[in-house]
């Protein structure tokens, strides 16, 4: 759930980009007493996510607009449906419009991305996570999003969870599980430890250090995968990464592994097509 | 140009949000003494842009890593190029890592779809420009983006150029003529006005004033679009708007537009795969 | 117009400025139930600028005060009428007192001395403006002020419209006419481009380059800027600036130029006498 | 004496208003290797203030950029002087220039009118004071300032020593002595206590309550300043107030009084003229 | 008196640290629309200090929260009794509990010890004070606790009395009396001036410069203090300082001397346990 | 490990707040010329904690001020120990003294009592480990505290484990085992459930949830406690909270529970006597 704070750092400071020292053409054109009505609507079916967030982004600039979200975050919506509704000061509305735009377009079309994949894996086991490709700054609504669309959070920050990666493994190999196992007596006891290998010959290695939670089996083949989930049992979750897409996500997930992580959930983001249908009084 | 302050407001932010505590993997598996280079290499052609965030993604978390950026913004380069190199504490390197790459992607990302569309105008006199469709927070890096890849920038926000769209239009129906002259009187004289025409008829009106340096035609025909040009001659910078993509950009080019914006430059972001190739030592 | 955020962060800033951990002598020495009632009184004529700004000192620290604001920004008013109306407690009015007088007093000495310049040239096409001569920090609240005083704004910061000064064309003095032309192609098309010329025979290279929107015409005699006038024409707003004060303006005014630039407007302030008369209950 | 935080929070907060997004005018027309050097040049004589402030106007913008200060704060210069001087990036010193000017005028004209005032007195014992009548956000700077014209200042805010006012005091008038009392038992033992009156039969009651400092003594005529210091003698700081200009002060001076406070001294700022003489390489 | 800003600073600032992402127990586990009550109940006597504060901690999060204070600051009270009430959200209530408890018992911990210490000097003239070893970020929060509990504060910061100590009088030793006298003229005349001394030996010169408005004396047997107060009288408050505690601070009231400066007020804090009992419906 | 930006955050606030216009002792008193040492000793044996926060005091201030770090942070010293040295500018040096002991106090004196009680469970396989009853503002330097004395770190924050307490249980009681069921399968699989029970019997609901990673034993005596470790096995990481000091841990431990939790760690700090012995040239 997206904290009150959370979402008020983003809109501020969105709104404060887009408009500086106010929006002239507004000012100059629209009368201070005009009032407007303005519709949310769906321009392509989706998922919906952000919904508090497109309140804030009027109600900050201008609390006496009155938002009426009519979608909550995760609904399946199709082309024309009216997802909210906003009326209220024109200049506030017109003002606002952008960036309430700008933020539940971007929600939306990662919560619809995810449903997508979690679709085709429904009927499996696995879960599937996004990981740390996040937009620079918007990592908190970008998690939201996917879980708006069905999805789940891997760790939020390199400061909550160790993931130790080809290149950590690079600098102890020599001494791996030691390292690991020091790790976990340094490391408060509620600190998940996750392990990143290659190939399927290190993973005795981990699993004889005794500490690890996690093991990530990263650009595995589907062989590997199978072979992997069968080697490590219950001893360890397991999580499949790289070449992750539509494509092959289905098999991935049939290996039997727990966890899937994308990074095309977040890295790169199409907004869905929403629109703010207006009718100025 | 990105300035510094732009540069480190983001980083800085980005830097806080992927490690509030700190990098606990690094912290317990590297020593704090151990050192690692790694270059910046393209997975994919693409076209550069963003090599002063990447090096501050390192420099501001730890002044003593070393960044030499060899490609500059705006340079094409091809799959396997090295396009900069990172040298320093390893603890440092592998916790920038992530930050340094989501924003490099993005940049360069937005900079290779950009250089796309120029490529296919670059014979016409149709300058290509965003919108204020960008990701919230990071509007100053995307546009230095749309430049890095030949674009141009339209204005940056609400508060610095006027731009009457139908809704503003709506407000003013019976007097449009008089409003935008009071604009002109009540705005700086350094203030752009520009107008948004859903049809060929609301020309007349428009150009009537006497006060519009651009006249934006939003979602018209090819055929529309070269009677708008013809039309309006020399009284104002023709701006092209709606429906542009990869197929129609070239014919809207060829109608003598001035200007073709494109949201889609910035609202939907596929970050290129850069990655970094490290050698702990 | 003055936006919520520009008048929030100018009067928090002053609270805390004037009184960081309270007011202890009203603490000490009016008991917290105690109300007052308060009239901003002019105790000399002059134009009103400010009214939410005065307002926000109040309801900012103490948002139980009431204020009422009896005369609009650009209001003429005469020794001894009463402009606002503050009701509350009289701790909270005795401590935001100075701050909302320091402010309004400012603001309204502006817009009278605006207003002045103004009437000198009310029969003439001449547009009075502002400059970056602004107090650091205030810039918002004096160009609202100049308005207020029926005065209009120039470009709001180096980063909204080019500016060509005398060191600016000591650099590119050879191509003068290529840069300009250059940093046409380079920028926004909203961007509003104006030179500054020392002497009439830089005209022609400036107009010559086709892309200049105004050029300032910098300590001109009287005879000089007539000429300047007419050899421009309508290829380009003509702005007078230097040497302008209440003595020179009119003339000035009256060689045809469009736009007069008064740094006097903001770089010596002269707060009008106001002040607050409470009465405590 | 300015702290570098004091001085640092307003440099950056006035090189943000005034270029949020870069100087796009030297961006454009001045190459990014121009060098230049300039002089900072007295247009008028006046007493210097608010070098170190001048100088970090140009180093936090650009760290290369090298300022040597000629001229302390407090020395007395003549029209032609040069006060420092300044080299480094053309771009950023044509950046910088505004913001610096804007405040070293500032602070060198409130430095030069105080001056005024201390030589009118300097043959008493009076010593010259500020108010709290200083511009919003510039208090620190704007007080460094009189005291390089060789006044002094007053309490820095509310927070830091009792000033008992008109309206305070209508508040307690039946127990003025106990309310007294009362706050010098409740405030540190370091609270310096002032009160002010407005007419000499005041005077008993405030000695009597045997806590007070200073008495302040508004609006007095010079008799009964005159007879004011006599009843109080060495009873307490006195303190003159109201109408003091430079036509008055050295009159009231005479007749006896510790301390006189001006507002005109920052509530009416008139900027020395200095220029920036620029050379471009 | 608390300020509203000094509360909500420190309130907001210990909501982050403390739940940055938000409560992720409660809203997984506690559903949206449950509420609860809650009692802040004394599990030992002691004297209250903090209602604000303890309040803003729930109503900072969640404005729908009400609070009910039922204890003054000051007010003593018995293990058992019930010092205020919450109720409102069952996941608003769960969040800030450790947040509002944090702050409270601190702040009532502190008032606690001091009203032991304020005890022990109730029947001499001897007034209690703190010095400026608080925890970094919450000495307003610690002095208003210091007040609570019946003792007084010292000044507030480096920035608002002159308090000249053993290593400032070791640079100008030869000179103490000129340098004192120098202090005075450039200073406010408003700004306390304190001096600490060793031995009694040294009060003659601290004495001889007039300027001087506290005497500590630092670490002084009875003896040394009874000659001290007996030396100053009436020439200037007599503070002193350095091994106070419980068992030596009533011998030191009874010397005569005016101020007792206690560090152990702030720099060890026992939180004092006060519980939230909660019933959730 | 400390960051360089949770350490500056500290530090920048205890300056401001110490001295918000400067130090105006050292300013009067000490000639800005005048150069100081100063040694950091210790006035009674302890554990070292902050020393790096320690030099950020100094060199934040001031950066020519140079100090060295002769103890390692988790070293054990004696009295009379010289921990530390600075030297650099007296009046640099006399303004940051009390903010840099307030804080090496404050951290060293946490390490001390935390090796206090290490030191009784050393023998047994029981970690100690702090709670969220830190100081609000200081948590990342109090958790670096307990880390220095051997203890260990707790969950951080709200947002990063889950910790199911009495309240927590009350609103599920029914459906306890459901509800946590429910948390895993919405939280991140690198999230740690943590559920406190309060008698024997509540154990094996809880462990048939089948998700639970940690329990703990609240307020147990020894024998159920010892019946609790039994009953759980290896099922759970066991952890005692509850009446821990140092007269009842030793027995807790040697129960053979896994962790111990102390909130007497954090809540109520004992500065430790570290001295600065300056000398000033």
């Amino acid at each position: 759930m997206l904290t009150r704070q959370q979402i008020e750092r983003v809109v501020a400071m969105a709104l404060e980009e887009d408009a500086p020292h106010g929006d002239i053409t507004s000012q100059t054109l629209v009368p201070a007493t005009a009032s407007a009505t303005a519709d949310l609507v769906a321009r392509e079916p989706g998922v919906f996510s952000g919904g508090e967030v497109f309140a804030a982004a009027f109600t900050m600039l201008d609390p006496d607009v009155k938002v009426t979200i009519g979608t909550a975050d995760g609904d399946l919506f199709l082309r024309g449906d009216v997802l909210a509704s906003v009326s209220g000061s024109a200049r506030s509305i017109l003002q606002s419009e952008r960036v309430a735009l700008n933020l539940v377009q971007r929600m939306s079309g990662i919560a619809t991305l995810t449903m997508t994949y979690v679709a085709l894996v429904a009927d499996t086991k696995a879960r599937l996570v996004d990981t740390r490709k996040t937009t620079p700054g918007l990592r908190a609504l970008e998690r939201h999003a996917v879980r708006s669309g069905g999805g789940h959070n891997h760790r939020y920050s390199l400061s909550d969870a160790v993931m130790a990666k080809d290149n950590h493994l690079a600098v102890v190999r020599d001494n791996l599980g030691e390292a690991l196992q020091q790790a976990r007596r340094d490391l408060p006891h509620t600190t998940h430890i996750e392990v990143e290998v290659d190939r399927l010959e290190q993973l005795d290695e981990v699993l004889a250090s005794g500490v690890v939670d996690t093991i990530m089996l990263d650009n595995f083949t589907l062989d590997d995968l199978r072979a992997g989930v069968a080697h490590i049992g219950d001893r360890a979750i397991v999580e499949a990464s790289g070449n992750v897409n539509l494509e092959t996500i289905r098999a991935i997930a049939q290996t039997g592994v727990d966890v899937i992580s994308v990074g095309a959930l977040t890295h790169s983001v199409r907004s869905l097509d929403l629109g703010l249908d207006m009718s100025v009084s």
